[in-house]
């Protein structure tokens, strides 16, 4: 076999064989195929794209090209291991929630989670704000947390699917990042390798998201789909509004409140409809045997976690698990808070038209909340609650954000930057919807 | 600027601009840009196509990356300087008639060229069939030899658009080699490197030429042509048939023979008929003020030429100024001749309806008398002289071909490939042409 002879075929628009995608993975990843010639075939899969079946195999052959895991730990061989995947927008503690509420309800959590890079957060930054958390656990407490709690999330320490770490460093400098079957391929190498074996996707879409539109939401969401059930595992995908924030709070220290107000059945509406929603799916892949008529009854017991309280014993033993301090999630006012408080008023009358989420994003990023760069610190107390949403009637005067800084300045930076985030119409709006649509 | 943004730009359709393209390719040329960026720019470049505009940008950017010539040498500023260029063929040997024809005629010819590579030969190994002739000639010797006999062939001693080496070589490992607008300058950007005012391109088409067919051909000389006249040169693009091989001979000795021939005013009347068209269109483009009705009247001086013997005697100088045997030359018996002659005989009575010309050059290539391999030796003796062209009539047992090689083994060889390569047809067919169209 012959890499250009690989690179010409995709190039003139033919299918390639799984021994040939094969192939070119592991020549990339092992050096003897060069940079210019991965670069050159990405940019051909770029305008000639790829069958299912050939995304399949190129996912495969990158979740081979580093550690299969296998998180069943000391469960049973029968018990399906159900992760979830969101792919990231603005104030989206999803997992804080969700994961105790499922392991609540019997079905384990065992998850390993990222840190956040640019105006996204991550969910390991998000629960270090808790005073002694952390993802650093050595492997036997994975396995004997997610037996004896059925909830445990780690840091990554292993090395997941490093095809695509490569190819994804290679497709951000050539220009070929945005290419349907390689993000797919890119997202679901990891998710395959991680072992889970169903997936629930949170496919975020708007303007504070990777895809804008819901035709490219949708089209990424089928093919992630495709690629999971070819692959042998159970799927399910949500595209979920990103117009605007998720629910109020952004940045790590309120994030954390937020999502254990939700596990107090309370705080902002659309949060806690994406939060039953998902964990509901989560449930519902991870029955012994698929029953389609099964989701309602989910969603019963997804309700029935929270309001019991039993799933916010399930989030205070897995903080006290990893070191967490109790005493602070039981009182949300003990979390890390910041010692600038600024309101952003509304400047006229009027309803929320649009928040450009990206810029609330950013704002937060610049507090300190999210990282420029990979090895910046982050500081937990920094954020924004945005009480008002899209629909919302403001008069002027009104506070439409709480700004939590560090300083003066920086809140009146992030003041300036946010004012200008919202779009305020004298006409009224409809509030967004949080659910698009599901695909199985 | 930035390198990503260049290739986004191309990949989504847009034009760069003159700046971008500039940017770009001294980027690669100097390092700053590497290869995986200039490998996805190709391929990019490969689907949206590049402009007139972008494409004469592009080939002047890599002509400036190196040494611009300026072939007067000691001439008078008045006097035109006119090149030609053939994309290759099997048996093309016309820059070695035309050269001594047009300097007879008055106009200087100094060119640089090359040796071959492949199943095509160079221009410098043909000529070095004839003993003691030389292509390493000083400097003040071109300029010298150019005033005094009007005709100079000098191997390449400059560096010449070392862009397009670069990028040539990338784009044969990358799949982008077949791209319209890389193709066009990557010949161009020499042509304009080497300071000519004028210049014919002999664009063959056919089974044995790099463009298969004439719209291929078309669309090839069309944009070479708009490069050139856009970057201010006078041109002329010959779209010639290449379906079989020019004249009879292929294989150095053979083609320096039957060049010979041909200015005497014999020999295949393809060849003749080609010598004698590139050379009026030299004539033409070299007048000092183009005049639409010349190229009639430079066909009679070409004739004249040729018929006076004034084309030969110049030939016979030329030779001699760079230290050629004359005598070889006055009598073609001298030059070197192969130990081995074998006549390839028709297998049927019929009509010869098609000559696959790769192959008779891959024969001549594997007896010698060409270069697999850059490194590769010549043998200037051994070759094939084509007697039957497409529309000969043949009975079983006529020779097609006389071949001439270094061994008994390498002829029986050369043989079945040759007799592989002829089709012959119990139906009459036609003639081919030589010329297909005329571009300016």
């Amino acid at each position: 076999m012959n890499p250009v002879d690989i690179i010409i075929k995709k190039r003139d628009g033919l299918p390639l064989s799984a021994a040939e995608i094969e192939y070119f993975i592991d020549g990339f990843v092992t050096g003897t195929i060069p940079d210019y010639q991965a670069a050159a075939w990405a940019m051909a899969v770029y305008f000639q794209g790829m069958s299912d079946e050939e995304t399949t195999t190129l996912t495969q052959a990158m979740a081979a090209s580093g550690d299969l895991l296998n998180p069943r730990g000391g469960l049973t061989q029968q018990t399906l291991i159900v992760d979830k995947h969101s792919s990231g927008g603005i104030g989206d503690k999803t997992t804080l929630a969700v994961g105790p509420i499922v392991a609540a309800c019997g079905l384990p959590v065992g998850k390993m989670s990222g840190r956040g890079l640019g105006f996204t957060g991550g969910t390991i930054d998000k629960l270090e704000s808790i005073p002694g958390w952390t993802s650093d656990l050595p492997e036997e407490q994975f396995e004997r947390q997610l037996q004896e709690i059925g909830l445990v999330i780690a840091g990554q320490t292993v090395n997941l699917a490093p095809a695509d770490k490569l190819l994804y460093g290679l497709r951000d400098v050539t220009g070929t990042v945005g290419s349907l079957p390689l993000i797919a391929s890119s997202i679901m190498s990891k998710k395959l390798a991680a072992g889970a074996d169903a997936i629930v996707l949170d496919v975020k879409c708007g303007s504070g998201a990777f895809m804008g539109t819901l035709d490219e939401a949708r089209a990424l969401a089928q093919l992630m789909v495709a690629i999971g059930t070819r692959a042998g595992r159970r799927m399910t995908a949500l595209i979920t509004q990103m117009d605007q924030p998720l629910g109020s709070a952004v940045g790590n220290s309120l994030e954390v409140k937020e999502a254990i107000t939700a596990l107090h059945g309370q705080g902002p509406s659309d949060f806690q409809e994406l939060v039953k929603m998902v964990a509901a799916e989560m449930l519902y892949l991870g029955q012994p045997r698929l029953d389609a008529s099964g989701l309602e009854a989910f969603s019963s017991q997804v309700q029935q976690a929270i309001s019991s309280g039993a799933a916010f014993i399930k989030f205070c033993q897995f903080v006290e698990a990893q070191g967490g301090d109790v005493a602070s999630v039981r009182n949300p006012l003990l979390l890390p808070q910041a010692p600038i408080i600024l309101e952003v008023k509304a400047t006229e009358l009027g309803t929320v038209s649009h928040i450009n989420s990206a810029e609330i994003g950013l704002a937060v990023m610049e507090m300190g909340g999210g990282r420029q760069q990979k090895e910046d610190e982050i500081d937990p107390r920094v954020g924004v609650l945005c009480h008002a949403k899209v629909g919302s009637k403001v008069q002027a005067g009104d506070p439409i954000c709480i700004i939590h800084a560090a300083s003066p300045d920086e809140a009146d930076t992030a003041r300036q930057r946010i004012t200008a985030a919202y779009t305020i119409q004298p006409h009224p709006a409809d509030p967004l919807p949080i659910l698009y649509e599901r695909i199985t």
